[in-house]
């Protein structure tokens, strides 16, 4: 277990949160919000949108930080820069932070989603730096009633605070739209099915173009999913290992002639 | 198992070749050449490099497919990009192909590595399609000898279309530097121990700003991770699963109040 710690002589936790939805999303300031009964909450989040950012970093050009309001900071650069800076940056923490919260996405982090996420990564970013952390996502098209998932993610943060998470491993949270929460669910990782997901068009010079996007099909994966908790009216908690060795393939493998 | 079958009536194979350092980098000219006694070799990647692009997707702007020569193909995108292009885009590709074959990369991608990696990104992709995946790199800081790796490579290649590989794991295969390779091994996803990762300096205009850099201090992991193998001169093969859900902490977890 990993950062399973009291708080010693009433010392406040620090809680870093950021997203990939930028630091004006209103999912984020909801869960910021909710989280100050809490601790000390910082917010290091991403200028503008980077939504699809995934793990990506930034090495190929500086980055700033900007000071925009009492502990508000944003960065032009990936969630995983966020956290990157946040740690390393002297002056934005005034100690290294009890937990990473990640959200609230605007739009659910499912199955496969969580390799493309750039809210999955700012929590997979903490992790990798030791500290436990936690994505949260509202899985809604629109009608953002981010009230309720900001209720219940500050009872995981809790809880979390209490207990500490599994070594490598962060809490990947899917709450459904609001209004029929039956309660919450362990689950494992699903897997989508995608139709065509590549839209051609011609532009004003009769160039061609090709914009990524396309719908999901179905899913797969049974009723232990994230998926089907989901579907079903139920919060979705996946613990994400960030080991992805498959070892029920490495003796297989050993056979081959390489 | 996926991707096991044989090719018919001397059907050739096509294979698909991307990378994340470019489509002029040297490394996916080493390799493309060397898969040609395999199949029909398409090489569909980035205009530039997209290094630590990890697994993001570009949603927020239309992309450009530009034909560079006979079965090349420049992208301006990431490489996950790339690898959905080439297999939605009508006309870039004759039928679906054998493999993915994404490298070979200029420097490592060992531990936690694969979760930043654009090579290993357009594996996973290739893998979320469906099709067999493998990522190279080639473990060096200079004098980047890729023509014992893309021999080693090619043989891999070989192997995964003969045998096909387990569902949803692509492999992450990382060579040491030439001259020293003693064989290969079949390898877990080590942790690396970083130090300072962000240097602070100050612009022309007096205003500071963050550079993300930083040197790995030491790894850990024990003897039968992708570190250790690439260390003691073994080319390093680990199976990489795209589930990564943490299993033994399912349990654990259900006893939580949430």
């Amino acid at each position: 277990m990993v950062g399973r710690k009291k708080t010693q002589g009433g010392k406040k936790h620090v809680i870093l949160v950021s997203n990939d939805d930028g630091i004006r999303s209103p999912g984020i300031k909801a869960i910021a919000s909710a989280l100050k009964k809490l601790g000390e909450v910082y917010v290091v989040a991403p200028d503008r949108e980077r939504s699809a950012a995934s793990h990506s970093l930034t090495l190929h050009r500086p980055l700033r930080v900007h000071r925009v309001g009492p502990r508000e900071y944003a960065i032009d650069g990936t969630p995983t820069d966020c956290i990157t800076l946040a740690l390393k940056v002297k002056g934005i923490l005034p100690m290294r932070p009890s937990i990473v919260v990640s959200g609230i996405n605007m739009g659910g982090n499912l199955g496969e989603d969580i390799t493309y996420s750039g809210t999955v990564s700012a929590a997979m970013e903490g992790t990798l730096l030791g500290i436990p952390s936690i994505a949260v996502s509202l899985v809604a098209r629109r009608n953002f009633n981010f009230r309720a998932s900001a209720r219940f993610a500050a009872r995981f943060v809790r809880l979390i605070l209490e207990n500490g998470l599994p070594k490598d491993t962060l809490l990947n949270v899917n709450v459904p739209s609001a209004g029929r929460i039956k309660g919450a669910r362990i689950t494992r990782q699903g897997k989508r099915v995608f139709g065509d997901v590549v839209v051609e068009k011609v532009d004003p010079r009769g160039k061609k173009y090709y914009w990524i996007g396309g719908d999901m099909l179905r899913w797969e994966g049974g009723e232990d999913t994230d998926f089907a908790a989901v579907a079903k009216g139920y919060i979705s908690i996946t613990p994400v290992h960030l080991d992805m060795t498959n070892y029920s393939a490495v003796s297989g493998l050993q056979h081959w002639k390489f």
